[in-house]
């Protein structure tokens, strides 16, 4: 039986998950791939503390470029993370003839680029699956699977965090910041939340599916990224009121003008099933020509369900070792020749329908003005509705859903509102998709 | 650029669909593989009526014999149906040396044994994507994506009109006589619906899934098969109170006993994402040791949706044409000779919950009776509702939700439950499943 040599780079909770999930499930991974795929080697920092993995018949070392170095290692996994070291030691095993498995998708979605043109030249495979909403085998649904679809826009749940801050916030009543420091404790969030709950770690994610649903080179610098530490309990009850529920979601969508690329809270219809996605879980809605709506839906995070996805590429790549790289799939799902520079549409131009909170005093006349502004910048009004004060001649708030509008022109009628005397606070905003 | 030759057989829905989706995308489709991908030839009954695609570059033909003979042709899609023409079809395909792509699902559970037999006998690949829940990569998530996996359990929405009779029926309030009718005159339902809501076509594709993931022989007559025929809108009702809801699942779990291959009406937790899924959709519910709950969705029915699986399998084949058969995915996702055999439940050993609905006279008495049988055969009440007689002594529904316990049991308490003075009708039993 042919032996495959494989090394990880890191053994923290994906790379001990790894190690488990191949040991664990050894003998059916043999039973599905004729092949003996070992873990021969493995690097990290120190050894010190205990790793939460076996590590008996692994060869360990503290320098990971004895592993990239490593005549007898065919594939390289990373899971150091970064991109610092972690690029250098990707670009050094490429240019050692390995093949490379990572779950890096800051790695994939910044210096992707350069590192499939460096795979390309020496013929290798790089395969990122677990970079993408963890254990949902998403880049292979839409590489492989929805191939003969042109793909028309995805939609995601792609940071668990951000979704089960959400998720507390909607079914018991709790605020953002209760919730985020309870996530914190849990483990979920990091002690620097920035990443998630700002959708940076979206934005890295999103990158790499847009360039794969729609064929362009990776664009991490012009994806436009807002957070949900805006999003108040009187939101999510009002969304609620109107039949929507507010998502983290990162969307891509191809237009005539170009592709959009954003992650956003997002309202969407409460009977979408994506809007049924709950807690830490991830999904990814896909819109083909030819299929219509389909959804993905996983584990996003986790050291199992992440191994799941590394170990599957490891698989996939035991069984192309030695075959013409002509025959395999594109690293981003079309011939690299084939790449588009179809433009990222800037957040400015991107068309979608909102939903406005406006904090206002209780007098006559602010409606009037409210609906001129809007109507001087084309925004057709949907639904409107005006809440009680809770005081007599005190604050109201008005909640506001509109039809499709650029969102250039609703950045200005944003800032003639708040210029409003009558107008306390800042406007809320958050865009609304049907997503259907 | 390397050529593609494709012969279809069968220019019905799916064949037009097949057609239309590679004209149409052909471009996109070629920058994808880098290949060019072309239908041929195409074989019908007749030619008489107008096709619903443009055949102006395709050879026609009534006889499918000219094409699986064709030495031109290296891809053969059999979109026939049925298992008698399109069994000799595609075997003679084999036999010539030709790959083969199929959506019949009764041809593959029925027969698929002996087909990938001949297939690997002669280093050829049969694909069908298409045959198990239309356009949703099921085959492929399970094959490849989760291959790292000992999968546990799976269970799916596999039939769009079971499921949108379902959806009517709780949306609406509608009985299930009423809704059949109308899912017929609207094309969703054959004339002789026994295939989609007895469950048949449902066991189908679960045989196929099951032998996918478990990494067994097809077994399709060991599969137990109950449809929905039964459920009133009463239940309906009793199940939403109870936050239920009632699809039409297929579900195959591996057991220490033995595999569980089973299709019936089921009740599911409300918060479950796929008792969400509404209307004519599909979705397929995996569960993986390592990384955990899997759900995948879309179009399960229609010529787009499921051509859309049939054209990313010609994608998927037009890579491999001459690759080594020892490096493909293997068609069980199993090595042939690693395949197992364990057994197939009968579905008396099957344990799950149930859901009871008794209709009873309303007279002292009969609980302790209802009670004394549960109690003979081990099975623990979970719930128990008693509603108000319409009228004074008259019938009372009485509903019960169990804990789990062996069908066989069950059949035995249900058996002497009926035979109760008391006790009017048959009782209703639906299975309970949490699927979390």
């Amino acid at each position: 039986m042919q032996s495959v040599k494989v090394g990880v780079l890191g053994l923290g909770t994906v790379g001990s998950g790894t190690v488990n999930v191949l040991q664990r499930n050894l003998d059916e991974i043999t039973r599905r791939t004729g092949r003996n795929i070992e873990i021969t080697r493995a690097a990290d920092r120190s050894f010190d503390q205990e790793k939460a993995c076996d590590t008996t018949h692994i060869a360990l070392t503290t320098d990971a470029h004895d592993i990239v170095c490593d005549p007898s290692i065919q594939i390289v996994v990373e899971l150091i993370g970064g991109t610092g070291i972690a690029r250098e030691l990707v670009l050094e095993a490429i240019a050692n003839g390995k093949h490379v498995v990572t779950a890096n998708k800051a790695l994939i979605a910044l210096h992707g680029n350069e590192i499939f043109a460096k795979a390309q030249e020496k013929g290798v495979i790089v395969a990122f699956e677990a970079a993408v909403a963890g254990g949902i085998p998403i880049i292979k649904a839409m590489r492989e699977g929805l191939a003969a679809n042109k793909i028309e826009w995805l939609a995601g749940i792609i940071n668990g965090t951000g979704n089960f801050i959400l998720t507390e916030m909607r079914d018991k009543n709790r605020d953002f910041a209760d919730v985020l420091a309870e996530a914190q404790a849990l483990g979920y969030a990091e002690a620097d939340p920035t990443f998630d709950v700002e959708g940076i770690d979206a934005a890295h994610k999103l990158t790499i599916m847009a360039s794969i649903a729609f064929g362009v080179p990776l664009q991490f610098d012009k994806a436009y990224t807002e957070g949900i530490s805006k999003i108040s309990q009187e939101d999510v009850k009002y969304a609620a009121e109107l039949g929507y529920r507010i998502k983290h979601l990162g969307i891509s969508k191809k237009t005539d003008q170009g592709i959009e690329l954003r992650v956003h809270p997002t309202m969407i219809p409460d009977r979408r099933l994506i809007a049924n996605v709950d807690g830490v879980m991830n999904a990814v809605l896909v819109q083909g020509d030819a299929v219509g709506p389909t959804l993905y839906y996983g584990a996003g995070a986790g050291s199992d369900a992440t191994a799941s996805a590394v170990v599957a590429d490891i698989i996939d790549i035991a069984r192309e070792l030695n075959s013409d790289p002509e025959t395999r799939v594109p690293v981003l799902a079309f011939q690299a020749d084939s790449l588009l520079d179809t433009p990222i549409l800037a957040m400015d131009e991107v068309i979608t329908s909102y939903y406005l909170r406006i904090h206002t005093e209780d007098k006559p006349g602010v409606m009037a003005e409210i609906s001129r502004i809007m109507g001087e910048q084309n925004i057709s009004i949907e639904a409107i509705v005006q809440k009680e004060p809770e005081t007599q001649g005190g604050i109201i708030p008005v909640i506001m859903l509109t039809q499709e509008v650029v969102e250039k022109n609703m950045n200005a009628a944003i800032e003639q509102i708040e210029a409003l005397e009558s107008v306390q606070d800042s406007v809320m905003r958050i865009r609304v998709e049907s997503l259907g």
